[in-house]
């Protein structure tokens, strides 16, 4: 059985990538999950992970031999193993833009990441007010991803960017997750589609499983003291 | 005949990467070169690029109605439209880890990336020496690529990372043209693969025209106050 490599779910939105894809598309795998410690060196963490992944980080999918880091790479190969699945849209163009907007995803959007974690289990709407008044980077890629979801839904006609579930909503679900957390605002149009997105099967499990962790980590959480 | 947009050839590490992956592997398209200006939202460089991709960077591939963004999505979709072409390594083992180092680059070496901006004219040893003394970052950054690099090399023979040329040789040539200008140490074995990717006929190609351009932009220039 394959494993998937993972860390918390209340905070890693790379891990949350892969995991919420396998799930949708019904692909068996065992989940090695690794909370979050102190990463250094010797810790257990980066000792696990590191036996798999020379970068020592998550995610990380290990199938017999083979070993692949970094959602995009791990993407592209669950892709190209399980063809009948349709991760990637079928069709060459449609393909081409989920490609586009996933690699735009994987490098980019900076502001967002840094000043929105991920914390599934956090409501930080007044954060959320503060950011969006004082951190104009913030909005632009708000905005970017208002202008991108909402082209995307019209041309394909939704429910999901490519009209069925691909590899891009997956991309996007921790987006998804930030957006919940800190009440950023979005057209009702958009919202619906972060509310389809939250309401994936795939991703409430992740979710569920997200609540029940109950960590504290000080560098995961520049807005709060204690949950 | 399709269209790869780029920037300058002296700055644009992004560019090089699909430009020099097509030269390599003989695919003819058209070069549409997009010096860099102020990139308000009204310069010529933003209005030509945005006709083509709403993020409005480069590079961007744009074949008939295909336009592709971002150099791993140009990547995959070449990859996909030029099978013959093995631009991935055909073995399912190598072709993963290509995609995991190419991933690695994509969203990582964030030190090497912002403390030695690619400037393919310049020859700066003297600034190079600093940031190896000054910045553990880039150090570990350059520890981590010789690494990478050293064992591809020895699994699979060389010349290039896997055995022939691929994206990931594509993907890495800018980092040897920021190794090249910062005279950033290395072992023996790994300068040769660098050296051997600069006398790559599509990286010899884009050095000479890189070279002709004799552009000075303030925002890529950290370390000179002129040519």
């Amino acid at each position: 059985m394959p494993q998937l490599y993972i860390g918390n779910k209340n905070y890693s939105s790379w891990s949350m990538r892969p995991w919420v894809l396998l799930k949708q598309a019904g692909i068996p795998f065992e989940e090695v999950m690794l909370r979050f410690d102190s990463f250094d060196t010797q810790s257990h963490f980066k000792a696990t992970v590191q036996a798999v992944n020379p970068v020592g980080k998550v995610p990380v999918w290990v199938d017999g031999d083979l070993a692949v880091w970094d959602t995009l790479a791990i993407a592209e190969t669950l892709a190209e193993q399980f063809p009948d699945k349709a991760l990637w849209p079928r069709q060459l163009q449609a393909r081409a833009r989920a490609r586009s907007i996933c690699a735009e995803m994987h490098s980019g959007f900076t502001a967002l990441r840094s000043h929105c974690p991920m914390n599934i289990e956090a409501r930080l709407p007044e954060v959320g007010q503060l950011l969006w008044r004082d951190k104009p980077a913030v909005r632009a890629d708000v905005a970017r991803l208002a202008a991108m979801w909402g082209g995307l839904l019209d041309a394909h006609g939704g429910p999901m960017l490519f009209g069925d579930f691909s590899i891009a909503d997956a991309y996007f679900a921790p987006v998804c997750m930030r957006i919940n957390t800190y009440a950023l605002p979005l057209p009702a149009a958009i919202q619906a589609y972060v509310d389809r997105v939250t309401a994936l099967p795939g991703v409430q499990a992740w979710i569920t499983e997200a609540l029940a962790e109950q960590d504290f980590l000080d560098f995961e959480e520049p807005y709060r003291l204690a949950r």
